[in-house]
């Protein structure tokens, strides 16, 4: 049973499915793996690591030849036309039904694992990339907000005065959100967080974070733990309570997020204008829109006065963790995908675990 | 009594003199303040903010003719031909002695205080920008370090599995490292630090991170408190004995100078060779010729698959502290050299007291 792990090239990806520690493993379990040469170059992971820990090297072609395909991004039609026809295909799909990507796959008669599919239930959590990748996210984007911000993080107390924290308010308290606060606050900055989730505000009290309380007479928790969409009338309400606390804001990070829905707008036009100069606002959710209308996706803009980070791949930009974390994520699920017959690794039915039965795309109708 | 404060023009430079919350004070001693237009903007410290604390806004010409003229940056010629001959020019001046800027500016008649020349007394500590912008510099480049880096600092402990704390090694622990081991320590790096002076040791345990001990034979404490340059056997006693230490780290932060020396050689390339691929160096003797012969000045490198980072002023990078801070230490020296006389302010003999006398250039020879 051979498994691929090709190249990314979406521009700016720099992260790669799997690790030489994690190859070596599935090379232990008699897998064949074939890893594109320079595939984890960008990540730290040079060939020859892939090599010692048991893979072939092989160009794009060979990488894509394979039983099991290991991506991280979602593949170009090019990418399609290399996937075996009875191949599968793992990793995310970036798509919310409304494109071709995944009619392709499956007129080739591939089966298609989807990782947003992942169930947010516990047994599969360690198999969870979209978890692990808003983890890493949401500290290197807090990151990005020091580094942007032209005064200190920390309370500084020196002989030429003293320098009070920055005030830092998190918007959205998911794994984005709570890692964000967590960074901030290892950075000695005085936190504040909000979220929709009512449930939340004990996470984030136990980081030492202050929860932002507003009365929208809904709740907008949503299925599998992730946020719902609000009424037009909630949102409204939500925005005119968040105002007050924004504006007196000097580090917004945003990561408000709705699967397969527009981010919802939680800071104004209005809001950055009451904003400090020099105040920045990291948006996590530019991808989607952003949860500021000024945010331009992949730019960092100013508007008045205001430093906007529009971002859209934080854990590409800390490619090593990122990749070791996604790799270990793929292994927790290949564990559960492949068992080991009599010669060699043989595929499970992928329909009867329900982790992989939740994953698998099917034809629309 | 004219102050002026004029708009900085180095290339990259983005921090100003003065701020308005000082401009206020020195206002308020009856001194008239004339700030150029713009000179704040880059800091986050708009004009309208300046004319509010009682400044009078004016043009280059208007700034620079004035009693006592307050510069961050060295100046050139023709901020030099600007200059009243009956003036007080107090800035940094960037210079060993060794081109015509002191010589020109003399020759004119004017008085310079050099803000190098500070005495390292406790009574002028209020006063030292070097160490106050030290101390900037070590919090940002740390984070540069982290932001460069493809890991965690921290560590971190996932479902997805954990991730080790990042080994971090500072050189040098003046204000600069110091500032840098303690922004390590905050993001969870696990960190250690080497100083040729000692007495230092203390210090560094007290931060939380561990002292490299190296058995030189000679101390390296020169005059007040600054490192002096080692004899060439000991520089390579210190080579040899450091590169194991430096070859297990996975970031390094070097903030070793010696005033108007050549920056010490520490990190030599077959260190870096030895490096894991994907470590960063950051190089704050970048201005100086570097800790490490690969660094380039003013520049992002990659050498022997190691980031090696050579930006030469992150003071620059967190403007609004880092005017505020240089302001303050401004106006605490500005307190002891001028007197509130009958008709106003006036100038004390600044040859009088040991802090300005100590500051004063007088001609070579």
């Amino acid at each position: 049973m051979k498994i691929g792990i090709p190249l990314e090239t979406r521009p700016g990806e720099t992260r790669v499915a799997s690790t030489p520690d994690v190859v070596k493993k599935l090379a232990g379990k008699g897998l064949e793996v074939l890893v594109e040469s320079g595939a984890g170059a960008r990540a730290g992971y040079p060939d020859g690591d892939y090599e010692q820990a048991g893979a072939q090297l092989t160009d794009r072609a060979g990488a894509y030849d394979v039983d099991l395909l290991l991506k991280v991004r979602r593949p170009d039609s090019a990418d399609v036309e290399a996937m075996r026809p009875d191949g599968i295909y793992l990793g995310l799909l970036e798509s919310c039904g409304d494109d071709d990507l995944v009619p392709s796959m499956l007129a080739k008669g591939m089966r298609v694992l989807a990782l947003e599919r992942m169930p947010r239930t516990s047994r599969a959590q360690s198999m969870d990339v979209l978890s692990s990748q808003s983890n890493i996210g949401g500290y290197r984007a807090t990151l990005e907000a020091a580094a942007r911000y032209g005064r200190f993080f920390p309370m500084m107390m020196t002989s030429a005065g003293s320098a009070k924290p920055a005030r830092v308010v998190v918007l959205g308290a998911g794994v984005a959100g709570l890692q964000a606060i967590a960074t901030a606050r290892r950075l000695g900055a005085d936190v504040y967080a909000y979220d929709v989730r009512p449930e939340t505000r004990e996470q984030i009290l136990s980081l030492g974070a202050k929860p932002i309380d507003l009365d929208l007479g809904e709740s907008g928790a949503g299925e599998g733990g992730y946020a719902k969409e609000l009424s037009e009338e909630a949102k409204a309400r939500q925005q005119a309570a968040l105002g007050d606390e924004l504006a007196k804001a000097h580090v917004i990070v945003t990561t408000a997020l709705i699967p397969c829905r527009p981010a919802p707008v939680l800071v104004t036009e209005a809001v950055v204008q009451r904003m400090r100069p020099g105040s920045v606002i990291v948006d996590l959710a530019a991808a989607s829109g952003g949860n500021c209308p000024l945010t331009v996706a992949d730019e960092i803009v100013e508007r008045h006065g205001v430093t906007i980070v529009g971002l859209t791949n934080y854990p590409a930009l800390v490619p090593a963790d990122a990749s070791a974390f996604y790799a270990r994520n793929l292994l927790n699920l290949i564990e559960i995908m492949i068992a080991s017959g009599e010669s060699g690794p043989e595929l499970k039915d992928l329909e009867a675990d329900e982790i992989t039965a939740a994953m698998l795309m099917r034809p629309a109708g």
